[in-house]
């Protein structure tokens, strides 16, 4: 085996600079003795990634001739890497594919779990390129205390929600690991396990001896779909079809070491787009949980259960008493429904006018809780919509291995 | 992730064992600091199998009313674990099934690699039950520097030489692990996976942390054959199917893992038959290597090179001189010809007839030469003209998933 020095360098470098930083960010913790919460900028330099400049967000504009997505406009997508490439290659027109996912942990999902799909689909409806998405549904085996059988459901039902974001039936190829796994699948995902050892993924993840051999091996499950050879139902034996990957920056350690190997197996180094977290109802240092119903809005929420929700739990940025709002303002930075807001509201004017004028004291929390009801009842509204169009054969028209349309 | 204290304290004192007998025995490394070859009885205490014993021959005997293969009667399968609960099985008519494989690692089988397909041929045909063959291409591709394709073609070229052993096409199943990985064969992978982690692992096959990920996470591909669930196609959703794998006792660290973990997942405890090494034409103490053709005969060798090769190689055991051997007799016990018609010279009477002759100094090396010469000759030829009728379609009748027949 070729040992992976590039890698262990990296990583150690950003071991240590976890511990000077004193935050902490794997695909499974996310953790920071900061009061401020992760410190995006400090986790750029950790990771090795780049900001999301307003140069690139222009450059892209340019080419596509349309507005840039609110989540880029907002630094809600803030690090990249090697996005340029691909703006390039969209200028050059030459093939690329979007790539995202999904650790299937509970079947319902919060709105927090959207944001990756929600920018995927622009980016599809922008850039006219195939797109594949993995359920792991392995990796939440490994992890979680679930029998096959039940993260294969919950598989089958976050892939309704998926779908319901409204992807190209005729771009869009989506599967689950336990169903996908076979050639040529797997083959790819072996030779990928074969220019990794266990020295590596335990620095890169943070494994130890007592981990299962299903979690020490995983990680090259989730490498694989980005090389295009994955897919020859789409993409043939073309090596050369660049991959795009739009996800949380805490699914960075997967893609770092991804873009080490995919060159030793001839394949491009995949680009990604990484977003910040989605914080909990109670605020952004407290920690969102699946098993806490009320740290977020749920797909499955009612009018009712949001409204009250927001009202009961969504943490306020504003002062002790009216007196002392109006007096000194209250602060967007931590107010939770300006942030959600900032989120899911799209109209830029709106927003910046709610900021200004909560800033200044004008506005109250309670004015801010009510625009974000208002917006959080109707998007949760048409997405069950959506999501109660999704037959089985729709699912089975985005499950099939068949070719994807390229208009790129 | 309950403990595996079982296995460890096994694997402790198999290790303690390796070090006082100085043998070691893995899947990859034989080795013996010992004159004498591999001590067999002392690998049974190691590994805490049994030893097949004359009642346990005489057992099956009358249960079937067949007589005992010779490598039965010759001690060449001369280990099992849980034989005799299988033959309980037989008796009651419960169903089970035979499981053996091969690591693909050269295009060309000698006559070594033949031992275990031969004896298998002969359980299937005693007990009339299924038969799963795999051929571990992925094994070879984490473990030699080769490619995927290559691997892939090498186990397609060994398949042949398997087919031409005589298995039933009704009652035999064979598969690469890189076409049949998929569901359902990977959910039982992930199931033994998630049940062993990398202590442990290091433990039974002597991994080290600069192993790649695919070597740590292999041993659970070879186990899940031994999962009747990993074949639905042949035996539904039962699990009460008791699996008996015939194997040489290198292979024996991976289904000592099994035995472990197949109770934990609902599955009985696969039983096994252990045979010895085959030694080398330059005797036991030499090591076979694909890579050194004069090292054993090969099933590709002409009548030429087998004579040629017999003749100039076997390891004798007989005098310096011909008065010295008519004086002292012939050794058997190292003699390579007399070795090798051990293996393959079926008529019990003739052997001993040889035996007897070679130690009293009557026979010359020579002549048990010729008598080997003549045995391999005929037996390559059968199988080389067996090979030449194994078409695309034979090997895709052996290779589609199907229901098999179960007479017993």
């Amino acid at each position: 085996m070729v040992e992976f020095a590039g890698i262990e360098e990296d990583v150690a470098k950003m071991e240590s600079s976890n511990k000077q930083t004193e935050q902490k960010v794997t695909p499974w913790t996310v953790e920071t003795h900061s009061n401020t919460g992760i410190d995006y900028d400090k986790l750029i330099i950790q990771f090795g990634s780049q900001k999301i400049s307003p140069d690139l967000i222009e450059r892209l504009e340019k080419l596509t001739s349309k507005k840039a997505h609110h989540f880029l406009r907002r630094g809600i997508f803030f690090s990249h890497r090697e996005f340029s490439e691909i703006l390039t290659r969209y200028e050059q027109k030459k093939p690329f594919y979007l790539y995202t996912g999904r650790g299937p942990s509970s079947e319902a999902l919060h709105i927090g779990h959207l944001i990756p799909f929600i920018f995927t689909k622009w980016l599809q409806e922008v850039f006219e390129v195939p797109l594949v998405i993995q359920l792991t549904d392995d990796e939440k085996f490994y992890w979680k205390d679930l029998t096959v059988e039940q993260t294969t459901q919950m598989a089958k039902e976050n892939m309704k929600d998926i779908i319901a974001c409204g992807f190209d039936p005729d771009k869009t190829f989506i599967f689950t690991d336990f169903e996908f796994m076979g050639p040529p699948f797997y083959r790819n995902v072996a030779r990928i396990r074969n220019c990794v050892n266990y020295n590596q993924v335990r620095s890169i993840f943070g494994f130890t001896d007592s981990d299962s051999i299903g979690k020490i091996s995983f990680p090259a499950i989730q490498a694989a779909p980005a090389l295009s050879t994955s897919f020859p139902f789409i993409f043939g034996d073309n090596k050369d079809v660049h991959c795009l990957i739009p996800c949380g920056i805490d699914q960075d350690p997967y893609f770092r070491m991804t873009r080490d190997v995919a060159p030793r197996l001839g394949h491009p180094k995949p680009a990604l787009l990484h977003s910040v977290f989605f914080p909990a109802l109670q605020g952004a240092q407290t920690k969102m949980s699946a098993s806490n119903p009320n740290s977020s809005i749920f797909l499955t929420d009612t009018e009712k259960q949001i409204k009250n929700k927001v009202n009961k739990y969504a943490f306020s940025g504003g002062g002790d008493t009216i007196e002392a709002h109006r007096e000194k303002g209250g602060n967007c930075d931590v107010d939770i429904s300006f942030q959600y807001l900032r989120f899911f509201l799209e109209d830029d004017d709106r927003l910046e006018q709610i900021r200004k004028d909560y800033t200044s004291g004008e506005l109250l929390t309670g004015y801010l809780k009510k625009e974000l009801i208002n917006v959080l009842q109707k998007m949760i509204k048409d997405h069950q919509t959506a999501r109660a169009a999704v037959t089985d054969e729709v699912i089975r028209k985005f499950t099939t291995r068949r070719p994807l349309k390229f208009t790129n």
